[in-house]
């Protein structure tokens, strides 16, 4: 999906909700133990009862590797079940990044046998770990900038080369260089909006997936009045916050309740700042 | 696999070479095309070849990956096939690097259930992404501290926090407090030999694991040099250099010669050292 395809699927649905399939088999309500794939079944259900509201879906590839090659057979399922359902981004939430070969490797497991529009890069080996997830008409390689985990302080916040800029500001001013706005989107924490801020310095028109909304602890209006760009330009993630809203025979209706609880507050910003 | 048990694996086979399975479809000689699962025959073929030269072997995940969920039952069965033939050290190069939660599912995806001793780890993203690899007995983080890739500059170079300290060893003293040279190795590129002399600097007493021999360029003798410790302290990884060494029939008979070969240069140095 295109940059322009995006901009019109959140304009079109009022908002740039991303729904994190962070699956736990272990969190899988109840009401799913008797399937075969209980994971699979699970999502399934979630994606039927969000897709006409989400803009995106997000599967954090962790909670996949976990089960083996079950696993991957419910990755794969997964993402066949939300294409299935039409007009949705698809990011593969992998955080891979190697050398040339091994990162076109990537780019082909993800873009070309997984069939994700997106997959999140760490940026730590550099340009040409990189490249080769940009440059592909509607695919997007999605950066790590700034993070919002604890963790993020111990080196994304380092001033490098004797001067004030940080590391996170150096890498998303390199990553934008690599690639354009076509291509390239930055992960933004959400834990602290004046950090958000520093990143929209940093890259004015770059779309970010900002992950850290509900259980990260992001609050949804901060991170909106902090991110918004005139084309949306923020793609925001909760993945707990609606898998596990509602318990048991709930669970579904929950999470459908709270992607609509989020959407009505993305609808309202969208309206206030003119961009629908 | 303990640090002892791995010191006295290396002794014993008088080397530490780690052969790089990143095994690719197209690459693999036609010799096994009409096998059913032709990546799966031509590793558990190499490693029929070198199991009793080894130390380690280190599979590259991409290229599993790359293959979907026949990749990974083709991971999967090398894994277990490595196991069959006995006393190896087996690495998952996966580069993986997120938030806590997510962390400590990566490393049940990959000590769990593939059953490694170590996975390769970015460090973007600080502490809790790396401490859920850490502090398993017999289980190792790889860190990456200095790759050997031109994007190594980009990044890994730079100074941090006003100071003479450059990212890659603020990462390896980070990651070393972490820790312990029990659950910790670093990956430390031999593109240049200054360079590992630096990182061992910054870590004196750690393994490292160090790609970038042959295809990649380090020059074997100079890592050695630049890079060993009383205990050996290095795994040496070759891919395509033992992978490719040979064409069709003779594929394999050349991939133990290149291993051979590898085996008896650091044999040498190890007995110039007095380390056997």
């Amino acid at each position: 999906m295109n940059r322009a395809e995006l901009i019109a699927l959140i304009k079109r649905k009022r908002n740039m909700l991303c729904v994190g399939l962070d699956t736990e088999l272990e969190l899988v309500p109840s009401y799913f133990a008797n399937e075969s794939h209980p994971v699979r079944a699970f999502n399934e259900a979630i994606v039927e009862a969000t897709h006409d509201i989400a803009v995106a879906y997000k599967l954090n590839l962790a909670f996949y590797e976990a089960l083996g090659v079950d696993g991957w057979c419910d990755l794969e399922a997964t993402i066949a079940y939300i294409r299935s359902r039409g007009n949705t981004f698809i990011i593969a939430d992998a955080k891979r990044g190697d050398i040339g070969n091994t990162a076109r490797k990537y780019a082909e497991a993800f873009y070309d046998k997984l069939g994700v529009d997106a997959v999140t890069i760490a940026p730590y080996m550099g340009r040409d770990s990189v490249e080769p997830f940009l440059g592909r008409p509607g695919k997007w390689g999605v950066v790590l900038g700034v993070t919002s985990n604890d963790g993020a302080r111990d080196l994304q916040f380092l001033t490098v080369d004797g001067g004030e800029q940080r590391l996170f500001e150096r890498v998303m001013e390199k990553a934008a260089s690599w690639g354009s706005v076509e291509d390239t989107m930055f992960v933004v924490g959400a834990t602290r909006a004046e950090v958000l801020a520093q990143a929209r310095t940093a890259a004015p028109h770059h779309f970010f997936l900002v992950p850290g909304v509900g259980a990260q602890g992001g609050d949804l209006k901060a991170v909106l009045d902090a991110g918004l760009t005139a084309d949306g330009g923020l793609l925001i993630n909760s993945s707990r916050g609606i898998l596990y809203a509602g318990k048991d025979a709930d669970a579904i209706p929950a999470a459908r309740r709270a992607a609509l609880h989020m959407r009505d507050v993305m609808a309202l910003k969208l309206r206030e700042r003119g961009i629908i």
